[in-house]
């Protein structure tokens, strides 16, 4: 492996303010069955995955980081739902989300760069339903991998729609290969 | 599994036609690191991944379309340097390499749209110096299938230097987990 990044707000926040842009080139405008079609039962289409990202930008990673600013460890997080958009995005459309998405994300971004944090704030503690004790950097740190995971997942899901297609190449197509990318980065 | 999508050039050049537009949003102006590391020896940086890229663009999809359209069975491929970029990308910038790929792209996915291709032509033959027969409905769904594959790279390789950062939530980051992503969706 290689030395791996060092966590920086400015790193952070150059990959978390380009995911929108990302998936509008991706998916906007696309056929809809490429983001309509999952990998199978309980897994993630891209339409899924975008209702998924918009949830967590309103009910999760903000949300939480305001929990550890203001409350530290005293106040458990909520639990996340990892299915809302199976609700929430009903009746909308792909456009309709990566709007919504970019919207909530840039307001996110602007959010987290107007704190200011400085090392004593990423240092702060909060308590996870699950999984315990954990830092708001280890928080922004996971804000960014979740997105690239579903950045991944959303390939992957799109790649396998042709894993008929490919003939003899398959077997020189790792993403073809992928274990089923199931409901993805988890956010919980 | 899902059913799948069956195979159409409108739909592949759909996702071809992307790519330079994602792998732009999402890399155009990161941080150096973020585009220079990779996973270890022998693994792919996102630097690398687009020089890929860019060679397949030259030598590989559209040279071997040609051979499969003109020649038939008779002329098997040249077999494709994966490597070719680490010579190739030498001195170059991202922004060099983001312009380059999307210039190539965009001319090739003209030149494909405009051979109108039918059934008859989809399912003409060529020879694969490895696999043997294959077609040309295969090679061009490898091709779509081949930059999601590097898409889904480019966003594992870029989580991964956040693995040590995110405490106890890797538990929940399958992404972390992947198995190393190597030189990737071979185009060989």
């Amino acid at each position: 492996m290689g030395p791996g990044i060092a966590f920086s707000v400015e790193g952070a926040l150059a990959v978390l303010g380009r995911t929108p842009g990302t998936l509008r080139s991706l998916l906007d405008g696309m056929p809809d069955p490429w983001i309509e079609h999952n990998e199978g039962e309980e897994t993630f289409s891209p339409f899924d995955v975008v209702g998924h990202l918009i949830h967590g930008e309103r009910c999760d990673w903000v949300a939480r980081a305001r929990i550890i600013m203001d409350q530290g460890e005293n106040r458990p997080f909520d639990p996340f739902d990892r299915f809302a958009m199976y609700r929430e995005s009903q009746g909308k459309s792909m456009p309709d989300l990566l709007n919504e998405f970019a919207t909530l994300r840039e307001a996110n971004v602007r959010t987290v760069a107007g704190w200011g944090l400085r090392p004593e704030h990423l240092a702060l503690r909060g308590s996870h339903p699950a999984l315990g004790a954990v830092t708001l950097q280890e928080l922004l740190s996971t804000w960014v991998v979740h997105d690239l995971g579903h950045l991944a997942q959303i390939a992957s899901v799109m790649a396998k729609q042709y894993r008929d297609e490919v003939g003899p190449w398959g077997a020189y197509l790792p993403i073809l290969q992928d274990r089923e990318g199931g409901t993805g980065g988890s956010s919980r």
